[in-house]
């Protein structure tokens, strides 16, 4: 954990007070019960408990009313003794008084966050209920009945976001008495979508449905062309989530009185969410080695690794973008920030904020991964997150950009954004935060450069297509991917497209303006989906657009790469020549066989093809991947789907291949179904299988969908679903 | 140190390569000394050397030709092997080969940063000098004479910063022949002031010389209408300065090729100069206890700090505000960037970005401390640097905030900048970096808040001059203080000062809009200058502006502040009544003696006076800072002041004061004229001396200043200050 503090007092004369960072464990007396109005004194040497008048008024109880308050504020599906409100919604309480309330009686409910609260930051509220003025927080008495009163209360809609202290003071002669701390009258407020004045606010109901309380959904992978998705838990509404959102919180330090500011928590989410830097939530791991910690492919959803990081305080192992994504994605739902995961195919990255990614391959045109820097990841997942920027200028609210994946080059500290996803459309990258990074992930030309053998560098081809080639995220209320590239990027050559990206350059995005001699042979590969253990089919069309016959010198490269697009293992160099006539394309089919690649997979399921080609002067290269489907798991579910009785969930698989299985892991959850149960088996010999049986019991209604991963060296990625309408 | 990664190999299929970082330890052998064409297989697999036919062309010498580059470059007064020259201006090589070339010889320069290099990414240049293609600096041949040829080489006005390795490559049958690899030819390259395609380009060649080339200044402390002066020796020319500036970078673990870019340099070292964090360079310390380190009053420069930081790998302990702004400044100086310090006097800080700073006063009129977060320093020391923002929109250029100081509120991470000058003056606070928190620092409205008996505020006064009252730097060619306010607000009150601030708003800067009461009543309170053991008189003035006459009760509160505005000790309190007749003003002077405040003292020097006032419904207030004079060193330099000529200085100290001082620490420096050199005196009696005498002997000419000071608990910030003119 990064410290500000070097030393027990050298902050002493910095700052009036020590500055309050924790929410979840400040002491539980804060308070003096009974504080005289001894205007003059300290109230520090005030008596911290005094006598009161035999006869004179107190309170018996004080009650939440959780029945009336969570359906009204959304927030029943969380699985949490307390009362979870959202701020600028009014919400009630009952307060029963020891006897009915004269014109003379006074009293005040007092809402207190952190150690040292203040009201001049929010972290004190006093409510009152008559005509003496109060904090900014109001109060009205709805209903008065013997000794209870029926309040209303209604949060400012830009409070604090956090879990309160409730207090009710009663004036007695001299001073103020107030009630005993008790923890169960503790309140969560949180960011409100559906309230028109907080900086969070959705106006579409759906909308709001889906990017607030949603608590399963799906992240797509693969490639343009061979989308593939995985299931993502996100359970922000499990036991234990809610705490563990607001423990990141405290243990990245970050002011109390910051949290009412939704720029401020996202942006400090995105550097937490990362071990680096500040030993946050998760920690990164783009090896083939998990062994100190659990494969970033085995995680059925979030629930599990929050309260793993929350129960040891120690960032959980392993991760990669989508579960970073996965992840922060629960962490700002439940906080009640509208937000989903979306992925960009081939996205730039590690190349400087430049608007250039150099691929570099030798004099005979192979790839030279040795002077190659920049990568392109075959996809890469971040957040966004639904908010107002009153710190820009206008129309740049909305939809903002938030990645929590360690990036090395994002201003060398591991966060990105909030960065406003139309600012990025119109190149506008002269606001924060990390806008032009995030413009080169999806803008990016493909410089492909040839070096020569002094070392000198000169480009011969420029795609401006291939990255940010499609932006996805989860539809609304469907498990269909919904096509977003639209928001980030014009059409590609459109007048508005070119007026963008001339704006970026301004703004000091490098742009490459190579003049290229004209090309008049050009080569594509294109290729069927493929499932592991099967052959490849490559068929590469070489195209010659001049009035001349050319003789193609072409080369192939196979290997398997990471998602990251680094080579994990190099498989494939086949050389072959190839006659294409003038005006005619000719085709070259290619097969890779199941024998050559399936030794070198390792844990990878992407493989990767270079055909790179020369005829008399011209050089061309196109690129393939490939990602290899998967079985699935088979899951079936029986008994009655209701509220609180019992069903059961039966998991099942076979392994398709040869070889054995070994160490095997299978994990399975749903939130609001059952929390994360797992298996192990040591072995699963060739063709035969396991079925696991589970009982559990619907603690929430409506559609629900259970997930199950099957995890082990050789195989990853092995998936199963069951959905199913639970009945109240 | 904060290392990106987390295991051995967590990172293998992350990057292409690793990252380089590390400029200084780079091995030395990164190149092999010959390398053949061998344009297919990778280089990796080649032959590290390779016998070099007898009788063909080789490399005698390769000077670097100091005394023709460094007066052209103004880098003579760099203590340092190498050649140092700056970017975006030809420098000169002379190279000898073992025989005169013929047409059919061909070489080319190779210069070399960090480990793996690469023309892509401006770490690797490749020079030629013929029709042949070479990287983006220009070679000419100059001259040839025999066997040597003079090369004027061009590094681009955007090249990386740093060290580079220098290598001459021939090209000899079938491959090319390096020469080894030669510390003594390696290049210091630095950011150019002087070169009007370099984003640091400072148009006034007097601005150059003292933004650049000044190495030593004063940094102004004190309070509006009292300011003192406090000298500080930057020495960015001495021995081993440069090499840590360049390891202050590595520490940082920024990447290589990102050292082109000066914004994004100032901003990692704005980070990297306090030792949150990333084990930066400084420890902050606002206490009164310097037990584990040296006080931040005791430091004469930055020298003596960065080589401690850079032998040890540890932050050094300790330093305020204006120790973290003068090492910075070394820093970027060191590198080429125009930098100089500021004193903002009554700078708001803590108050998470808005334009409030909230003070709270109990019932009774006294300041109440235990509820007051804000705090209003009496100074506070940053940077700023004149660069060219390409990320912003036209105009908002020249000199940028920079502040290494830590604060706790910007944005959690403990840097800021750079923010444009320009674009607080316009309220322009959408645009990156912290121009939102600089501005609030400048331009805070203070608003006292009573807090009634129940815990609520309401506000009963509005200052809106207070904060930001003057902005100060050390004027060009001389050591007065030059008023710079005018460049980051326009006239208070001012049609443009209205825009600016509705501006910061429309961006989200709170602001006060409090409907308060017409005061017919103020006070204000004055003072002379006054010494340390002196008495002081407090003229406090009651204007009452109404038609009646006011009996105002009043109450004076005295306590010994740090600078940050946090009271260290509170010594006085005293009540008191005036009468004031409609339309007038009323004085009342009160006494301080030395014997009240002296023994709380502690090693603070700056006393902190509040009266309040209550007439009626009225209530008044008025703070007035009083920073205490001490005594100085005396210095007498002798000896002939002349380049390489041993002279004398001559420190000596009466200690004034009736108890003796203990465990007394004197340091003295002079950049170009000696390095720190202390002193300890383990007791100083009252009205005893002590005369100190130290040899030195000049190495750079012109105007020299040596400075000394002393420093024990019970008195620091006495100085002493040799000027003296160095002739050649």
């Amino acid at each position: 954990m990064s410290h500000p503090n070097n030393g027990p007092n050298t902050y002493r004369g910095r700052y009036t007070q020590p500055v309050p960072t924790s929410n979840l464990t400040t002491e539980e007396d804060d308070f003096p019960e009974f504080q005289p109005f001894d205007e003059g004194a300290d109230t520090e040497a005030a008596p911290r408990s005094y006598p009161s008048d035999a006869g004179s008024l107190s309170v018996q109880n004080v009650d939440m009313c959780q029945q009336v308050n969570k359906p009204k504020h959304f927030t029943t599906a969380y699985d949490i003794q307390n009362l979870v409100v959202r701020r600028g919604l009014e919400f009630i309480m009952r307060v029963t008084f020891s006897r009915p309330l004269t014109q003379e009686d006074d009293f005040q409910l007092e809402f207190l966050i952190g150690s040292n609260p203040s009201a001049s930051k929010g972290t004190q509220v006093v409510v009152t209920f008559g005509s003496r003025a109060g904090g900014p927080w109001s109060g009205h008495i709805l209903e008065s009945t013997d000794a209870t009163l029926t309040l209303g209360i209604t949060p400012t809609a830009d409070a604090v976001v956090g879990k309160f202290r409730t207090y009710v003071a009663i004036m007695v002669g001299g001073g103020m008495q107030r009630t005993k701390r008790d923890t169960s009258t503790d309140l969560y407020l949180l960011f409100n979508a559906w309230c028109p004045e907080d900086a969070v606010f959705l106006p579409n109901e759906a909308e709001r449905r889906e990017y607030v309380l949603n608590d399963s959904g799906v992240i797509y992978q693969g490639s343009v062309g061979a989308v593939s998705h995985r299931n993502w838990m996100y359970g922000q509404f499990e036991r234990g989530i809610l705490d563990a959102c607001i423990y990141i919180l405290d243990a990245s330090r970050m002011p109390i009185y910051n949290r009412s500011n939704v720029i401020k928590v996202v942006r400090k989410g995105s550097a937490m969410l990362n071990s680096q830097d500040d030993n946050g939530v998760l920690v990164g791991n783009w090896s083939d080695d998990f062994s100190m910690g659990k494969p970033p492919t085995s995680w059925t959803g979030s629930a599990k690794i929050l309260l793993q990081y929350v129960n040891t305080g120690v960032p959980v192992c392993y991760a990669q973008c989508w579960v970073f994504a996965g992840v922060f994605n629960t962490f700002l739902r439940c906080l009640g920030i509208p937000a989903r995961v979306i992925t960009n195919f081939s996205s730039a990255h590690d190349n400087t904020g430049n608007l250039k990614t150099d691929l570099i391959f030798k004099p005979d045109g192979t790839p030279d991964r040795r002077h190659t820097r920049d990568s392109i990841w075959n996809y890469h997942c971040w957040n966004e997150v639904f908010i107002v920027r009153p710190d820009l200028p206008p129309n740049l609210g909305g939809w903002q950009v938030v990645d929590s994946t360690p990036q090395e080059t994002s201003d060398g500290h591991f966060r990105c954004g909030p960065a406003s996803v139309a600012a990025i459309k119109e190149g506008l990258l002269c606001h924060p935060f990390d806008s032009g990074f995030v413009f080169a992930e999806v803008n990016s030309d493909v410089v492909f450069l040839k070096r020569d053998r002094y070392g000198t560098l000169s480009p011969y081809r420029v795609d401006k297509t291939h990255v940010g080639q499609a932006i996805y995220t989860k539809a609304v209320g469907s498990t269909a991917p919904a096509d977003i590239t639209h928001t980030y990027k014009y059409p590609e050559g459109s007048a508005e497209d070119n007026r963008t990206m001339s704006r970026a350059e301004e703004y000091g995005c490098e742009r490459d303006h190579s003049e290229l001699a004209d090309t008049q042979l050009s080569v594509l590969i294109s290729a069927d989906q493929c499932s592991l253990g099967q052959d490849v089919n490559l068929l590469v069309d070489f195209q010659n657009q001049s009035e001349f016959p050319r003789v193609v010198h072409a080369h192939l490269a196979g290997s398997v790469v990471f998602y990251t697009g680094v080579t994990a293992n190099h498989f494939k160099d086949e050389d072959f020549s190839v006659t294409v006539q003038p005006n005619q394309i000719e085709r070259v089919i290619l097969k890779v066989t199941a024998q050559e690649y399936m030794p070198q997979l390792g844990s990878q399921l992407c493989l990767h093809f270079i055909v790179t080609g020369q005829a008399d002067d011209q050089s061309v290269s196109a690129i393939k991947v490939i990602d290899l489907q998967t079985s699935s798991l088979t899951m079936t579910v029986s008994g009655e789907p209701r509220l609180q009785q019992q069903m059961f969930v039966t998991v099942s698989f076979t392994n398709p291949f040869s070889f054995p299985l070994q160490n095997v892991n299978v994990a399975m959850e749903g939130p609001g179904l059952m929390s994360e149960r797992t298996r192990y088996y040591s072995v699963i010999d060739p063709q035969t299988s396991f079925t696991w049986t589970e009982p559990f019991t619907p603690r929430l209604d409506g559609p629900r969908r259970l997930v199950a991963v099957l995890d082990c060296s050789k195989l990853r990625q092995v998936w199963g679903v069951a959905d199913l309408i639970i009945s109240p």
